[in-house]
């Protein structure tokens, strides 16, 4: 695994360039990231291009030794450029138009700014395509980021009746299909048809599903035309784009499609702040963030491309966006780095090598503090680079357990929640923490991928369900946990022929006859375990599995296959993971609270994410390679595997 | 008692109505409400009706003997119509269009709009007016659902100004009934006048007060222009319209005064949610409602329209608008079903027959199931059609004890609360429920009503009071309990000549020289109960009848009127009901907590609201001729009038 | 001290003009103030002016002995003005125009508004400069009330532009200063700059910065405008402004510099419930106020104006504008007042005379009701005016701590708090309420303010520290307490070359190499105190004078000036200023919690804040010459210097 930075030659007097590189190769660093937000240096007057500066810092920075990852800078169209086109902005859900003066001021359905972005990208990848250095392009920064994705423009409203009419063919079919007979919304062609925002009151859930799955098209098709004038000018470089944390906006797995590797940008302790951790964890792991967050993103984004993957931002200290912003507890960034290698990454980039000393980021770290002294990260980058030496390249195997994920899911539940506090993403996070808490390591897989080879699937909702999937599943031996709602939809967001779970009662014979979302504190009580938030009511001939005091059945189960009918805690997955466990041949771990473990195909690594010394001698690895059984905070300890 | 259900035939393959209809009058049913939301079927272009799908529609429940009330489809105006008048739309309190896609995008002060609303109407009345199965209209569908009384268009400023110069006759009568000299307000001209939005800080309160005024006016001359169309092409059926739940945007006495029947739509589990209830009481009343809420709006309702009243939307099943959506206990359905006529409804039609599978409703339940399977409430329509026809019609009489709601006072306290805890419904339902928990039947009546024949007057409070208002209590000799700020305003929200209670200060003689209001946990303490929100200082020669322990007076009476100068808690209130109950000979029950009595001219009704069994034989009413004096949670209990 | 009141006679029938002033004058005042909102009775049709009403108003309060005050009545322009130029109105950070119907309907940057205010100013200061009466005026009304100073119209993008240059020179020098290379934010010409508004994500803080600090200067551009014509036309009278509570929006030093006295308008009970205060606090000082509340404001708007000031509005009761509003124990209003007197008011007048009955604040108490009759501050205005009588006028000295307060710092912070609970105002109270619970006197100071002559010197934290402070503190030999962030910042808002605390580490040579934000209850435990919310990393060859258990460095002291480098909790702030007051030689008090102790040149005042009776005997002050040593609650007591 190489270790790189996130570097602005920009931001630097010149004199600074050769030295900084020289650094970045002595902390052991191999790659360097440029060039992602310097549209005005590139191009300071419409058509006047400046590349004297950035071919003097590629230079100098490959002649250091360092492989370059060069990003075209769409993200952040200078101000010349928005005020020759200034409909190009996107428009917000309430009408307002989002300008110029910070980043990602631009509408994805913006013809005229699709012709620039390829102009840009052309511009870049005709000067440095075939540059000895340049080893790999970053397509703009973080699509999406400050809920970007969704624009409400007239350029997004024509193109979403251009893709509705491709979807539909008529725009009869667009009305059945939606259902807009019910309060009398149908179109009589799709010119009538708007962007589902502004109205009364909510619109049709199957307006809004289409609307957001032509927008997270228009990202995929704005990234594509990139990636083609970027392979077509710059051979056998790997293309990537950088993702986000528990980010849902677009589908990550159809942008991944055209991506070499795919990329994230690591934030644990912004992200344990920002989400829906309890205010317990957020203290408990206030400066570790909470132990499944960078592992979960690690095992998603992995499975969006392939299996190829990195970090091209790694949190090297306290950020600067997050209500609070604490610092990592010593030891973190080490951490992190070597849990991203444990689970396959091929890079971890920190953000950023020199923490900038102006503007919105002053107060992000950096490997570098702003008067160019070595933060605390740099020596954990040091720390990290001899570790990498030491125990060599790690390959991963596929993992034993597969959790199935889908944008498409994530955003049929945030348009119809039912009850507010039905998060898809909680729900995943969950399911999957529940698998780590006993030491399995898994695999985050779309609804598309192939699901043979694995000892065990879990499905923690899915909303709609199409035939094809139903037969694959069918085809499974393994035991498969499948949780509530699931093929409760139709791909259009409407209840299926014969009720939930739709076509899954193919396989579980089961009809949802009637569902239940409960308020914060009212829980149906089970044997040792609760169920809460949502609860669905069964037709069925089987008995229950499990089932609430009162009687009422929670788990189903036909064959290899069970349903769990409500939103279970973390006692009722435990013990659904043990069952599946045992009937799955896997071995689960007793873990103490905040460890961590995963497998590359030659060594075991564990990760210590309490605030406190855990001794884990008894989970009986024998002798570590890197680091001691009797473990600090912060502590990462090494097996090999025998 | 009717029962009935909302149908959508336009919703359902058109081979399915005639097996609906023969399942409805098998459930006992004989009632059906349909076209509310239509327009886009009847009219799908402008001018060109398509009469064939609701004719047979119409022929087809009408041959299952079925009775039909029809809606006007204003509600939702089609996308064409919207096009061809785009300034018809709403525009929200910042400034904002209310657009096209789901429903209730129009303006009360548009006169494009109402003219076509006039057509429309006059179109299906031609059509129908005189159909034998055709017994009753419905006007539109819950005006002001989703906020939409006030609209701060140029069509509702206009309308607004000419409102003004109808009210005032000159600017100097309207500058000095607001005060406008205040900061500079005065205007010179009708013309200057704008709607009370997007000013630096508050408008002034009186500009406020006749903006509600005038909003709510619009929607009663909109909806009269409907019924005396019906009128006129529809002879001798019922008019109604269905208002909607612990909603004050404007005045139902007012808009109920042109209709034949007062109805509303009953959803006591989203209510429960929704509104100001305690985290406790959400929870314990978790599937049943608050056991006053219902009762609340039947007693409310039946006081808009001279006594004639129904339910034209009730909750069969978990809905989909709640931030939580729980499922009705079983028995619930029939509870609601049966105490609605033990308040003397003429009917209760379930929204809706069967759940619709698409659109902004379909987690929305009805009497069937999306596959057409009878869902819970079916069951629960049967038994209380059965219980309809061994007990027989019911008959109301008077109710002994009469509680005094006013439009005008909700908004009153909205605009000007002066503390913010300070909540007109919020008080008025304290109040009721106070008295209902003493098993006593309430009318709750407008301020214009005859109060003689009460044995006891309740008015919870009554911000302007008018000489002939004062001249009518007067002449009352039964006990009257009056509240805080009852008095306190002019017609214009302004503060009376002499101070508050302003008129009242003839029957008390009293005068309230400041107010407290009083942040959440501060309280005065009385003995054995106390005050909260807000407590007047009161300056007179009476010596109170109840103190605080420091010595504020805080109820003062004098002969048989009674006045509170504080927000009373529950404890204070009983005291109040068991004093004013013991002079006005009024017999008071010990109910235990859940359990609500209400009383027809031949029968006594028992509700059991809590969730679990509740044994009242203790009450004596001896052996019931439905049910069980040992009640299961949601059971009904019915004993005959000796 | 005089006592005085705001009356507005435009409010009252001609007829009571005579009587009113004859019960001002009766009441112990000899201070009217007039005119403040009267614009549309002053010049009710464009370029008509009504002089008569006026002429005859301030005639008769003279001749009852009154002297006047007369306001510009610029915050309130006519419907007709507005309408003769609708973009003279503000637009928000939303794009809303923020419109007629209350008041402070303009943006401070409209040059044609700028001309109205001034023709406006010179009508009245033609008329009424040279009057014997008129012995002051106060510009406008407080400007900046209802978040008025920052307005994002296109007069003030304009203007804002023009500012840039002016303070730039070149744009280059301005991206320079930005940082706007950061996200390709450069301008190539100052007309490409817009206010920092609408963008996507927060716009670059020094953008925002600069922009507080136009819109501040645009406020004292517009004030100056005024006072340079009242100077002309009327000489000899003072001029003033009434500046508000914990209101930090424009620099108030700045618009003070052109001010011959400040005033400001002192609230204590809406203020405790409006801002940051717990729970605890505001219920146990629901109806006195936080004790430091208005001192806190004396002390500052002191600093303001070369010492001379005065509060043009007192609280007498009740008001209309906080969330809840509560009203004044008895002997409150009397407390506030005496306690203004003792920091050395001018003058204290009472708002308003009579509560008026109509529009905005007709639920804000005066000194008489609505009705006429006294309202009970009354009598306390009364017993004040003995007390006057009986002490006689008081001087005021210098005091001896001084604590120094930046309008600029709390912008800083407001732009960029890096942590949520990070609030500049409340750090200063924090400070300033330790020193005034041991019963010190202190003086709140701007930055450039002369230090020196002071015991002790307080900087609760000043980000950005020029060299010339430094000098000026250098020079200084008494104990100075300098809190954290301080030096973090330079005049743009970016990160010092060499760290924080920039120029400080000339004088403590520590470097900051990285913060910590910390969420609500997570504490640093120190001996008997904790830190909290915010803890900054020093390096430094110095050993902390106080530390952390787990070894942090808190404190660092050299020589006479220490540094914290963390929020302290009220026991930390304890002991240093213990430890300060004993190298200072400041004797320090133990007040029971509740009391204030402050002193004038001849007097020791002591209040009550507590809700309960405290004796203050222990203090050993001797005989009081007004009260009692055993103080009732809001009792006031004071006694001579020895
Ligand atoms: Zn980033
Ligand atoms: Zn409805
Ligand atoms: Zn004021």
């Amino acid at each position: 695994m190489k270790l790189g930075c996130c570097y602005f030659p920009e931001h630097w007097p010149e004199e600074m360039w050769a030295d900084d590189a020289r650094r970045m190769r002595e902390m052991g660093l191999s790659l360097v990231r440029i060039g992602e937000f310097a549209w005005s240096r590139i191009e300071p007057e419409p058509g006047r291009f400046d590349w004297g500066w950035l071919d003097r810092a590629i230079e100098t920075l490959a002649d250091a030794g360092l492989t370059i990852m060069l990003c075209t800078p769409t993200a952040t169209p200078p101000k010349w450029l928005v005020d020759s086109m200034p409909d190009m902005v996107a428009i917000d859900e309430q009408g307002r138009p989002r300008g110029f003066g910070s980043r990602r001021h631009y509408c994805f359905s913006h013809q005229g700014y699709r012709e620039q972005s390829r102009r840009i990208t052309r511009a870049l990848a005709e000067r440095y395509g075939e540059h000895r250095a340049i080893t790999a392009w970053q397509t703009d920064n973080e699509y999406g980021c400050h809920d970007t994705v969704l624009s409400f423009s007239d350029a997004a409203a024509e193109a979403f009746r251009a893709w509705c009419a491709a979807r539909y063919g008529t725009v009869e079919a667009l009305n059945t299909a939606w259902g807009n007979v019910f309060w009398s919304m149908e179109y009589r062609s799709f010119a009538e048809i708007d962007p589902p925002h502004l109205t009364v009151t909510e619109a049709n859930p199957s307006h809004w599903l289409d609307y957001r799955r032509f927008a997270s098209d228009q990202v995929v098709s704005f990234n594509a035309a990139q990636v083609a004038i970027l392979r077509d000018l710059s051979p056998g470089r790997d293309v990537t784009h950088n993702f986000m944390g528990f980010f849902t906006e677009f589908d990550h797995h159809d942008v991944g499609r055209d991506l070499d590797v795919a990329t994230w940008d690591s934030y644990p302790l912004g992200f344990l702040e920002q989400f829906w951790f309890s205010e317990e964890e957020k203290t408990a792991y206030l400066r570790q963030g909470h132990p499944d967050i960078a592992a979960f993103h690690h095992d998603l984004y992995r499975g969006c491309s392939d299996g190829r993957w990195g970090i091209i931002e790694q949190q090297p200290g306290p950020v600067n966006w997050a209500r609070f912003n604490p610092a990592p507890l010593d030891g973190m960034v080490a951490l992190w780095t070597l849990e991203a290698m444990a689970h396959g990454a091929e890079f971890v980039s920190y953000f950023r090598w020199r923490q900038a000393p102006f503007a919105q980021e002053q107060m992000h770290a950096g490997l570098l503090r702003p008067d160019s002294a070595d933060a605390p990260a740099a020596d954990e980058a040091r720390m990290v680079a001899d570790v990498i030496g030491e125990i060599g390249p790690q390959e991963i195997a596929k993992a034993k357990v597969a959790l199935v994920f889908s944008y498409d899911a994530a955003w049929v539940y945030g348009i119809q929640p039912q009850g507010q506090s039905f998060r898809y993403l909680e729900l995943v996070y969950e399911w999957y923490s529940a698998l780590r808490r006993r030491g399995l390591d898994v695999d985050i897989v779309s609804v598309d991928a192939a699901l043979d080879g694995y000892s065990a699937v879990f499905v923690p909702t899915l909303p709609n369900i199409s035939p094809a999937w139903i037969k694959d599943i069918e085809e499974l031996t393994c035991p498969i946990l499948i949780g509530p709602r699931s093929g409760s939809k139709t791909h259009n967001l409407t209840i299926p022929e014969g009720l939930a779970p739709g076509e899954l009662r193919k396989l579980v014979p089961i009809t949802v006859t009637r569902v239940e979302s409960l308020r914060d504190g009212v829980v149906g009580e089970g044997d040792g375990w609760t169920i809460s938030r949502w609860i669905e009511e069964v037709e069925t001939d089987l008995s229950p599995e499990l089932a609430l005091k009162d009687g009422r059945g929670v788990v189903f189960a036909r064959d290899n296959i069970r349903y769990c009918a409500a939103w279970p805690d973390r006692s009722l997955l435990d013990l659904l993971v043990e069952r599946i466990a045992g009937e799955a041949g896997l071995d689960l771990m007793d873990l103490p609270e905040g460890i961590r473990i995963r497998r590359t195909a030659s060594h075991i690594f564990a990760f210590n994410y309490a605030a406190h010394d855990i001794d884990v001698s008894a989970l009986g690895l024998g002798e570590p390679v890197v680091g001691s059984a009797h473990m600090a905070p912060a502590a990462t300890v090494i097996w090999t595997i025998l």
